[in-house]
C-alpha cells in the first residue's frame, strides 16, 4: 500500500493533545503505512509521547505552531488572526505538498474559511460543505450535507450541494444513479422555505441528478434516499439531534436497571441473561453510535479536509483520521472535480 | 367536574374518520365529563358510528361539512375557499361558543392561518406558534416551540415564543422561574444566524425571562433547558428527526432477533427471558413513543387549538383529544395572556 502522509491540528478540540496524541498513536498502530505530522505546541505534545514505540515515533513528526484557534473565536477575527496557528500550519502542509490531507477538531467556522483560503474550492463551488455518511435503518448509508459550514445557504448552494453528494455517494456508496432528497417540513410542493423549493425547481431539472422530492426529519435514516441535503444550519441542528437521542438510548441500554428499586428486585440468573440481551441490543445498535462515524468531509475542496467533533474522545478522533485515509485513498476531490465538470454548467 | 365540549376537524389528516371518529369514541368512554362535536362528511362518519353504545352517542354530535382542505393545499390558498371545511367550522365553533377547543390533524398552514383569523391572536402576540411538551432524560419535561406553526421567524418572534414558552412551563410543568434557552448551532455568543443572535441579545435584557443562553440539538432531550426556542422549521425538522430516531429504535427493540440467522440460535428460554426484558426496555423507552406526545398546542391564540399529527393513529389522536380538554381545564390561553400582560412591553 502506498504510504501516506496527514497533518493533524493536535492544538483544536474541546481536550487538544490530550484527545489527538493517543487517537494518532492509535491510527498509526494500526495502518504501517501511514505517517503523521502532529501541528502544534511541542511543549504539550512531546510529554504524551514519551513512553511511545520507536517504530510509532519514527513515523510521527511534531511540527511546532505558536498558537491555537479557540472555538469560540469569531470565524472572520481569528482567519485574519491565524498565522502560527495549528490549524492554519496544518493546512498549509497540505498547500506545501507534505501532506495529502488535515484533521482538524477545531473552530469549524474558522477551518471552512481557512481551507477556501489556502486549499481552495473546486471549479463551479460557491461554498464547501460538511458531508458525513450516516448508517440507516436499511443496513444502508445515506449522504447527508451540509452539517454546518454554511449556516446561510441560498438555491444555488443547495443544489450544488446536491451534486457533490450525489457524486459522492457514487463514489463512496459505489450506488448507480444515487437518490437525492431535500430536507424540508413536508413532502408536499408547495412546503417550506423559499430557497428550498427553488432548489427544487432547479434540481427537477438537472439530468444528471436523481431527484426524488422532499423529505422530512424522520426519513433521515430511514434508507428512503441515498443524499439528503438541507442547509448548514438546520443539518447542523438535525445531525446533534440524532446524536442526543442515540446516546441517550445506548445510555438506557447499559443501565437499565438502574431505576429506582429495580435493581434489588432481580435476581442473579436474570440479572446475567440481561446483561447479555443487553449486549445483543448494544450490537445492534452501536453502528448508531455517533464516536463510529465521527468525521465530516469538508466537500468542494482541491484537498481533503476533515472535521473532528469538538468534543470528540480517542476513539472517535482516531475514526475521523481513518476517514481522511479513506477519502485521500478514494483521490474523492479529483474524483469530484471531474464529475462536477460534466454535471455543472461551465461559468464561461 | 364540569363538562367540557370540544370540536373535532373529523376530516383531517391522513386518514379522516377512519382514525378520529374511533379516537373521538376512545375518548368519550374515558370521560365521562366530555362531548364532543365532530365535524366532517355525515356520510363518512356516520357508519362509523353503527355499533356504538347509546351512552357515547348521546354525547355526540355530528356537525355536516361539505369539504374538506387537503393537506397539500397552499394554506393561502385553502384559507381564501375555506367556508364550509370541515376546519374551518371546527374552529367556528369555538368562536360561536359552542366548544371549548378544536382539534386538527389537517394542513398545518390553513390551520395556523384560520385560528389566527377566526379565534386571533393575543394583544401584543404577532404570531401563535405550535408548541410540544417532550420528556427529557432527567425524568422531567421540556416545552419546545415553535413546532411549525412559523418557518421564517424574526428575533422579535423568537423573543414571544421565549415568553409564551415560559409561562407554558410555569402553568403546566409547575415550574418556578424556567430556565429558557434558544437552540443554535453553538453554544458560543458569535454562533448561528443573525435571527437568534438578536434574540438572544433581547432576551439578555428581559427582566422576568429567565434566559440561560444556547443548546445544541444533542441537549433536547437532556433537560439542561426547560423551554426550548428555534424557528418553525428548524423546530418541525427536530421534533421529526427526534421521532424518527426514537421510533426506529422501538421497532428495534420489538424485534431484536430479526437479523438474518439469529432466530434459529436461539434456545426457548432465551426468547422467554428476551421478551420479558425487552418488555422492561420498551417501558423504560415507552415515555419517548411519539404517539403518546402527540398534539402540539398552537400557542398566543384567545382559545384551544390543538394540531395532530396529520399521520397520527387512533391512539395518538387520542391523546390530542386529551391535550385539548387538560389545555381548556388549565385555562391555558387566560393565563397566558394574562403573564404576557405583565411581561411585554405594552404597544401603545
Amino acid at each position: 500500500m502506498t504510504r501516506l502522509t496527514l497533518a493533524l491540528d493536535a492544538m483544536g478540540g474541546d481536550f487538544g493533545p490530550c484527545v489527538t496524541v493517543p487517537a494518532a498513536l492509535q491510527a498509526l498502530a494500526s495502518n504501517p503505512a501511514l505517517n503523521l505530522l502532529l501541528v502544534g505546541d511541542p511543549a504539550a505534545i512531546t510529554p504524551l509521547l514519551a513512553k511511545v514505540d520507536s517504530d510509532l515515533l519514527s513515523r510521527l513528526e511534531v511540527v511546532p505552531a505558536e498558537s491555537v484557534i479557540a472555538s469560540d473565536a469569531r470565524p472572520s477575527q481569528a482567519i485574519r488572526a491565524s498565522r502560527g496557528t495549528s490549524m492554519r500550519i496544518a493546512l498549509e502542509l497540505i498547500k506545501d505538498g507534505r501532506a495529502q490531507a488535515c484533521v482538524s477538531a477545531g473552530n469549524t467556522g474558522a477551518l471552512m474559511g481557512l481551507a477556501k483560503l489556502l486549499i481552495k474550492p473546486l471549479e463551479g463551488i460557491e461554498r464547501p460543505a460538511l458531508v458525513s455518511v450516516l448508517p440507516h435503518q436499511q443496513h444502508g448509508k445515506t449522504v447527508v450535507l451540509d452539517l454546518g459550514a454554511n449556516v446561510d445557504c441560498d438555491s444555488t448552494m443547495l443544489v450544488q450541494f446536491a451534486v457533490m453528494g450525489s457524486v459522492m455517494a457514487e463514489e463512496v456508496l459505489e450506488l448507480k444513479n444515487p437518490r437525492v432528497a431535500l430536507l424540508n417540513i413536508g413532502e408536499e410542493e408547495s412546503k417550506g422555505l423559499s430557497t428550498i423549493r427553488e432548489a427544487a425547481a432547479q434540481l427537477k431539472e438537472a439530468p444528471s441528478i436523481n431527484y426524488i422530492g422532499y423529505l422530512e426529519g424522520n426519513d433521515l435514516l430511514t434508507g428512503k434516499t441515498d443524499v439528503m441535503v438541507c442547509d448548514g444550519f438546520v443539518g447542523n441542528v438535525t445531525l446533534k439531534t440524532v446524536e442526543g437521542v442515540v446516546r441517550m438510548f445506548l445510555s438506557l441500554l447499559k443501565s437499565p436497571a438502574s431505576g429506582p428499586g429495580q435493581k434489588q428486585k432481580r435476581s442473579w440468573w436474570l440479572k446475567w441473561l440481561g446483561r447479555l440481551l443487553q449486549k445483543r441490543l448494544s450490537k445492534r445498535f452501536g453502528h448508531l453510535n455517533p464516536d463510529q462515524y465521527n468525521g465530516a468531509c469538508l466537500l468542494g475542496l482541491r484537498g481533503t479536509v476533515i472535521k473532528s467533533h469538538g468534543a470528540a474522545n480517542q476513539r472517535a478522533f482516531a475514526v475521523a483520521i481513518e476517514q481522511a485515509m479513506q477519502t485521500v485513498r478514494r483521490q474523492l476531490p479529483d474524483r469530484i472535480a471531474a464529475r462536477l465538470e460534466a454535471v455543472l454548467p461551465k461559468s464561461d
